[in-house]
């Protein structure tokens, strides 16, 4: 289904749009004003001549350019007859983002949209969803305010998801990232553009690096895994599904009238596709920040160099509790160097504990010496910044090697605002940064899984 | 060991403050005075008059004052003699912050400053540590200045750790919650101070609820686990322990020269003396909050309540999949209650969808009618603060509840800005906030697992 002219419309009529400024389609154009969008806006409001200062229309067949996008934010019962209006203006992709559809019992209701939809061949997402954001093309049909919901900056990360709650839950959560967004789609009941469309569009969509998704019911399951299987042998693909649990299918059930069905086959079948399964929110944003910067690993084999030696225990726990990771063992041309450019103090082993004194300069002397060591295919660099030599020279020495480093490089630290402040400039440089070494075993595992996946090797475990 | 002394010292000498910025006993100095100490301050210095304008002595003994806490800060060769001059001088306890010990295979070093310790019956903390911090007393000897390392606010968590670096970045941590901090341990070495005396004093200490440690070895573990045992009848006691693998193990007996014996074991004991087992620096702070603020509840039966469907279901799967917990089953009462003030589309079941429009009051009314729900032993408020209807009014409504619910009631809540200001405004009311569903599923589990083992329960899962 083509929904690129959803994503990238050149022009958005808001129908509901209001002067209200508590009223969705208000705030819905507000965004758009907010987010510098520059294509044409057609308010679209029975009463007003003007919303915002833009010239406003009483029904969509009154403008007389072309409409990309319709946004529809009216009562339920007001939709089909909307819908029939854009089919017959040529509107080109709606996305209803009211409520009060099969999720409140309504079926009827919905189907009669899906059948317009299918009628004018008019992609349409929804109801009862957020619809789309992507802030290349600055397009936002967010009804919630930027105070409440920050926006992601532009990054290589594709979110899809059911529900709307989670969607914004986890935009915000990307916000305070130093990780950016590609493209949002909340799709709600999925009456008609569904997981399988949005899956493939994001598949041939350049900008997308990685897709993740939150999952509650698929209606497409044959399709959805084909669909998936094709996306995975070009970029990863990220799930977390809700309704694990018979409890929990039930309350999804409930939650958007989708069949969750037995999640043991789901996760089955989804890591037979090529697809990394989350298991919570936090899992989805830390395998989405690997997968976005991260060349493929050729092995398990990882180096940590720390500055604090407790750090640097519980790390070598995480990889060895990990079942395919193992810490490396420096070969002697590394160990030479490093013993070359470290105080003596510093014990050449892995972990590699520089002391609480090493600056950026240390840090260097260190990544440098293992950079070219074949027996390391990934490294871990620990630097708590609460110790006294650990500084932004460190986050710079970090970013630098990074640049050339052509393996898994992330980045581990956890703190308040100093730390915050080099885990945002290390992260915005494309450094994926962890705040516990668990995050940080499971995130290189996932991308050494994924890469096992791609050359198409057994993993029994 | 009476170690009150460090933590309530009313004079305090610091043996190597300096006039140089850079150097850590400037750096001690310098916190005491921002932390606001109102003790006496003695910098000792062979060669200043005044350091940040107070007056300094070449040595101890110059001092006419008693000295209840003498903390050390020079090279390690020079440490012994220093300490037999604050034995003779009458010292009450030490503090050894310099390295260069065990630690870089100097026993011989530490084994004459512990002799000398116990000569004097002078109660020494270290060497190769950050020593004490105490916000009540505005005790501060941590040598790292506060713009890296952001002090907790006053609460009723102590930590203690080996590690002066995993100490350090957890007190950071603990800076940036909601919560707050009784005593700060950092023992390093252990020459003559350990696990069993801080143990032992925090077990009796009326301002500490929470007993949190992080452990790389055990040096008497018999007395450990009896103390444990005693300390878990009054008080809960957290313990994370490094060197749970082989190679962590060995990357910790490098680290502070302590052997980190088998993990199985050490868990299997520390879980039968009464502990609560945590595997990640984050569940350490998890938990931490719940057992400072929550009574014990009676049993596993959980009631959520929440703003976003997807959110609830994923809550719903973490309590489902935990195996103590499950999800509770409304009484008739309670269902007739919530019929009489949720609006009509509210579906009356657990999880309690409030819908994306809940404002405080339907929270409060929510939270009113199952309050005294016999069947309910838990609760799970989720507010995703992304959403149109909810603001700072839901927070309180929380916030006012709690203050009478009478049994564990935590909160939900993930995001940037607007979600991260109302999470600190509900933890510092004393309601614990979590960011995903399974750390809220994890540290209600605990709670419940504490309970169990107070009141004698068999607990065989």
């Amino acid at each position: 289904m083509r929904i690129e002219s959803m994503v990238k419309p050149r022009s958005v009529a808001i129908i509901g749009a209001s002067r209200d400024p508590e009223k969705v389609g208000h705030i819905i154009l507000q965004n758009y004003l907010n987010a510098g969008y520059s294509g044409k806006l057609y308010p679209v409001n029975k009463e007003a001549d003007s919303i915002l200062g833009i010239k406003a229309y009483p029904d969509i067949s009154k403008i007389k350019e072309k409409v990309d996008l319709a946004v529809i934010a009216i009562p339920a019962k007001l939709v089909p007859g909307v819908m029939e209006e854009c089919g017959k203006a040529g509107v080109k992709s709606v996305i209803v983002v009211s409520g009060g559809f099969a999720e409140v019992g309504e079926t009827e209701l919905q189907n009669k949209l899906a059948s317009i939809a299918i009628k004018y061949g008019m992609p349409t997402l929804g109801p009862n969803c957020l619809g789309v954001m992507d802030p290349r093309s600055r397009v936002d049909t967010l009804f919630l305010p930027t105070y409440k919901l920050s926006r992601p900056q532009i990054g290589g990360v594709s979110f899809m998801a059911q529900s709307g709650a989670v969607g914004s839950t986890v935009l915000d959560m990307i916000s305070g990232e130093g990780f950016g967004l590609s493209k949002f789609f909340s799709y709600g009941n999925a009456a008609h553009v569904d997981e399988v469309d949005i899956l493939r569009y994001l598949a041939e969509d350049n900008d997308t690096k990685v897709i993740v998704m939150y999952l509650e019911g698929i209606k497409r399951g044959k399709e959805f895994l084909k669909a998936a299987r094709e996306t995975t042998n070009k970029k990863p693909v990220i799930v977390l599904k809700a309704g694990r649990t018979s409890a929990g299918m039930a309350a999804a059930h409930s939650h958007t009238a989708a069949l969750a069905g037995d999640y043991q086959v789901h996760e089955a079948a989804f890591r037979q596709s090529g697809m990394t399964v989350a298991n919570d929110l936090s899992e989805l944003l830390n395998y989405a920040k690997i997968f976005e910067t991260e060349p493929a690993p050729r092995g398990g084999n990882v180096a940590i160099i720390t500055n604090g030696g407790g750090m640097g225990v519980l790390t070598t726990d995480a990889i060895a509790s990990s079942k395919r990771l193992k810490l490396a063992s420096f070969s002697d041309k590394t160990k030479a160097s490093l013993r070359k450019t470290m105080p003596s103090l510093v014990n050449i082993r892995n972990p590699l504990d520089l002391a609480g004194d090493a600056d950026g300069k240390r840090y260097s002397d260190a990544m440098d010496a293992i950079k070219d060591d074949e027996n390391i295919d990934m490294l871990i660099v620990i630097t708590l910044f609460q110790t006294p030599g650990a500084d932004s020279t460190v986050a710079s020495s970090i970013i630098r090697i990074k640049e050339s480093f052509g393996k898994p490089l992330i980045a581990l630290c956890a703190g308040a605002s100093y730390t915050q402040m080099h885990k945002i400039m290390m992260e915005s440089a494309g450094v994926p940064v962890y705040d516990s070494p668990s995050a940080a075993a499971a995130s290189l595992e996932a991308t050494l899984k994924y890469s096992m996946f791609k050359k198409q090797m057994p993993d029994e475990l």
